[in-house]
């Protein structure tokens, strides 16, 4: 989103911190763990498969058929973090490693250490299943923001040699393969090669992929075919696993594993974005409403089955059995951030919000040493040796062999920088309250706005606009979506701002001078949210959200069986912010009523009525569960109805 | 339970219609099935792998590793039926098939078709997996229905010489195998059949096969080890999956296989009343709490998870997910029989009564044509899409190629009357509540009781004694758990019955004379039944309960999403009987709350307080439901609490 010149410098206390935990924790980690040098993990063989690929070890490929990604998200995660901060060591490792890359990349431009080492002469057999444009679109990902970052083409050249012998394999034409990735990716990398280079080859194979995913002969039944192979696929649904079962844009239904969804769908939104694409953007919108008003958990988590890590249907949201991956919320904050590209509507924004401030951090512990694959909205620890529920970890693990979220969590935060705002020419767009500085052109002159706020726990923000000369720009605000009564003030004076806003985006449109003040001030009560009553796992059930922030209940704060726990309906709900407390989070606190366990006498069922006893109770930050130990947690409470007796 | 010349004549309108299905269709239908004559079904070989035993017929086992006892359930079944209602042409039949095993059966008395035509010279190679002992179980327990049904020997001496045979090869002497069965069975069928001919090595042998299960050295490890086998045994826990992880005595909780489990304990409770063995009765007392205190469902059912078909742990009785199998709640009514050998206590009357009216019948349509192996509790035809959820089927199956289920419910409906009452020399025990006479000996004269009664829709009972000569003996009569003011009139006089009542039951003890009789009446009030708070599942839910009966919504009433559907605590709930609905049924209606749908603007998540209105619903007997075709289903509803608005 940023155009050449534009710089925007995090300085925000929550974000901030999460970049250098980043930094100092999850990216030296996995260096070690690429360079197998963690003894107690499983060796991960990264980098050794490079080496081996380049002719300088000797060995045999080790890994995930989609090993090299790991280097790829990586180098990707270093590369944001060199934009944040300079660091010439961090950098010659990267350098040296890039030219790795470069001597382990064959002579038409190939680079992908499973086929080069392990299978040779068997490239591009089987797309629906290795993952080999996924592993080209990582490293082209990383390339374009390491060139991005450092300036230095290195990196970004030998990418565009691969992607320059990619656009001569595939396509339409004769003797060209008509295929196209089992795994989603190379698309939206494509896109922003293009974004890098200007080059429209890229943009027009992505485009390529993209209208050839799902056309009928089907490209996997006759490759399956060509390799002899029998048997149906695994997952049931003609490619609905991997949105290949129909035509990209008669898609009205997100279906199949959710990260390849949205990978596809980030791909789409950014190609109509630059094409104009009207049939394409319509499928972006259609599946846009479907995820976001059908699919889509509190938290921003997606994907609510464990079975082929896949969205499932409408309304199918369990709390207790929920996938809801890491790497599926950060694919939603990429999708959005597209989406805002085709659209400036603050229900983008908003989703990105939800997912960025709860599903995609609840991932990572806040020392940055363990993660979560699946992100569940209920647990009780015990139900998780239940053998429907072993996908479900009650407690963040140190790394995985597929090790796809840690990486990808570090590369999206250390990008954070990238998500606040957006702008074309004359306007500038704040989607994001987030401390930091942005220095761009607007209007044809140089802009520095520096944005201060203790977002997420308060809603207060103070733009300080900065021109190097006087002159009429626009910025457009978002108004989060959970926000009622919104206030401006400029320079002090109060505006009208309902009369400001569309679409979510509070428009301002003057001449700018240096030291102008913009004042917004969300205010943050507790807010009591149902979800939609055809949401079967939530009746009779409610959460609590401040601000962008949902809360959850955990054991520690509140006793075990927090099933047994209903909050009254007029309940008075406090928040405070509390400084210790899991690096300083608002929490909210009250009084609900429990079930009294004594009177049971032991009996499974009975006919009496239970009687209560009121408790308080505290709710954290679903983000932060899970970093004082094991214990049951839940986001949706059970609501008494009527009042407080 | 019936001694020798005691003869129960079931009449009841409510279970006499099941026996005729069993009758009509099951057991007929079966046979077909047997004999592969079903055209869309699966081939059962069954008795065609006895002719193949007997040298009678070319070709090869066919089926499953137990499949003889499809035979066996079969033949149990038509011997109970032939004690209700003689029958030449099915007794002819049976009679055939029973000569067909007599010359299956090997010269040593061996009889398994499995390991004579599939893996001569195998036998006793594999207890753990095979089921040999199993197999045999049921053709004893059938062989004894048989013996007792028409006092015909043949079957009973086959079954004999195969017994005397395995109390050859099983023991702890020299030369013997110290091993036991990896599915129980074998325990409880040498009980029957040492109650049938008095033979005690048959009572010790069972004894033997209890008292060996878990001890170490392991045996299934020997035998593993000595089959050449590596690899752990796919279900966790060392063998917690037969309840052979440590000696019976010492198990404390329901775990495992919730079959092999409940027969087992039945086999326990059996030998501890015969035998009066203390710690043995200590052990089923702990069991029994454990089963029916912390693992039931409020059907009768048990096993809460598909995996393994399993016990899990305490309160973890999940409504969606459950697996509750139909041969589970079979097995516990099984095991309570035995229980009130052990003891004379309501509270195992109560929980057979319980399985017997909801978990176990629920497993069939009301034309015996369509069974359901799992029983949830709650059902959303589309969610059973979902993996996790794929065991649950949210309509019943024409058969099993595991027809486990089917054959046993047969067995288990035909010989209702065996349930009803149990005796000593000079007491009857009335347990349960079914239309019916019986004609027995108490206090050495001859006594003909007649029971009738329109349970369970009614409360009202009358039982007229019928003594050959006026005699004193006792009639225990069981006060049901779920009843509160009952009332006992002898010869039209009221009597203060809760002076009478000793756990569960009131003891008339009185000089009977002919005619005497006794009325009985049970207030059958709806009720309002709640879990007890440890069942997280169940928090702000509440089932509907009249009489042993529970029920259950069914989206054919009540529309579809039925959990957003809100039962005030002070709904005014009716009661009538509808004689053309399902086989005349008493449903449940009243007036509940559902939230407004309509005012929801299409948002998944909002902060606004939701909007209900008011509808009329009507709930069925859960034994019921699914004879209407596909739908929702829940037995526990959301409850709104305070007044109904």
């Amino acid at each position: 989103m940023q155009k050449g010149t534009t710089r925007v410098n995090v300085k925000d206390r929550f974000w901030k911190r999460y970049i250098d935990v980043v930094r100092h924790e999850v990216v030296p980690y996995q260096w070690e763990v690429l360079n197998d040098r963690i003894p107690d993990a499983e060796p991960s063989h990264a980098i050794e498969n490079f080496r081996i690929a380049a002719g300088e070890s000797d060995g045999e490929f080790y890994g995930m058929v989609f090993q090299d990604s790991d280097v790829a998200k990586w180098l990707e995660a270093v590369a944001y973090l060199l934009e944040t901060k300079r660091d010439p060591e961090l950098e010659a490792l990267a350098d040296d490693v890039i030219e790795l890359l470069g001597r382990a990349q064959q002579p038409d431009g190939y680079l992908n250490t499973y086929y080069t080492v392990k299978e040779p002469g068997k490239r591009w057999t089987n797309l629906r299943d290795n993952h080999e444009l996924y592993c080209a679109g990582h490293l082209i990902e990383a390339a374009v923001a390491y060139f991005r970052a450092t300036g230095k083409r290195r990196f970004l050249d030998i990418m565009c040699k691969y992607a320059d012998y990619i656009g001569t394999v595939f396509g339409r034409g004769e003797g060209q393969i008509s295929g196209y990735d089992g795994h989603q990716e190379i698309e939206l990398a494509l896109l922003r090669l293009y974004e890098a280079t200007g080059n429209e080859n890229y943009l027009k194979l992505s485009q390529y992929f993209i209208d050839q995913r799902g056309q009928q002969p089907h490209y996997f039944d006759r490759e399956k075919e060509a390799r002899g192979e029998t048997g149906r696929f695994w997952y049931d649904g003609g490619y609905r696993y991997h949105q290949a079962h129909i035509p990209v844009r008669e898609q009205k239904q997100a279906v199949g594993h959710a990260v390849r969804a949205l990978y596809m769908y980030t791909a789409m939104a950014g190609l109509a974005a630059k094409t104009g694409d009207e049939s394409l953007k319509q499928a972006c919108k259609t599946l846009w409403e479907n995820v976001t008003k059908r699919q889509m958990y509190i938290t921003g988590g997606v994907g609510s089955s464990e079975c082929g890590e896949s969205f499932t249907f409408d309304f199918d949201l369990p709390n207790d059995t929920a996938y809801a991956e890491t790497c599926a919320s950060i694919a939603l904050v990429f999708w959005a951030r597209r989406m805002l590209e085709l659209e400036t509507d603050g229900k983008y924004a908003d989703v990105m919000e939800r997912a960025l401030y709860n599903g995609t951090i609840s991932g990572m512990d806040l020392d940055g040493k363990k993660f979560f694959y699946v992100n569940p909205l209920e647990v009780w620890p015990k139900a998780c040796e239940r053998h429907d529920k072993r996908h479900v970890k009650p407690v963040r693990k140190k790394w995985f062999s597929c090790a796809c979220c840690p990486p990808n969590l570090a590369r999206l935060i250390a990008s954070i920088g990238h998500y606040i705002y957006s702008q074309t020419s004359d306007a500038l767009f704040v989607h994001l309250y987030v401390g930091s500085d942005i220095r761009t052109e607007l209007g044809g002159r140089s802009v520095e706005i520096v944005q201060e706020t203790n977002y997420p726990w308060d809603g207060t923000v103070r733009l300080t606009v900065l021109p190097e000369s006087p002159g009429e720009f626009t910025i457009g605000l978002r108004v989060p979506g959970w926000c009622r009564g919104a206030t401006l003030t400029i320079n002090g004076e109060k505006v009208d701002m309902v009369a400001l806003i569309q679409k979510g985006y509070a428009y301002i449109k003057r001449i700018w001078k240096k030291g102008d003040q913009v004042e917004l001030v969300f205010p943050m009560p507790v807010e009591r949210i149902k979800a939609h009553p055809q949401v079967r796992a939530n009746a009779g059930k409610v959460a609590l959200q401040r601000g962008p922030i949902v809360y959850c209940l955990e054991e520690v704060d509140n006793g075990p069986n927090l099933a047994n726990l209903f909050l009254p309906r007029d309940a008075h709900l406090e928040a405070h912010f509390e400084p210790d407390l899991l690096e300083g989070v608002v929490v909210i606190t009250g009084t609900a009523e429990r079930m009294d366990e004594s009177a049971w006498n032991d009996e499974l069922y009975r006919s009496s009525e239970p009687q209560t006893y009121q408790v308080p109770f505290r709710t954290i930050p679903y983000y932060v569960w899970c970093n004082r130990g094991e214990g049951e947690m839940t986001v949706w409470v059970n609501e008494k109805w009527g009042h407080q007796s």
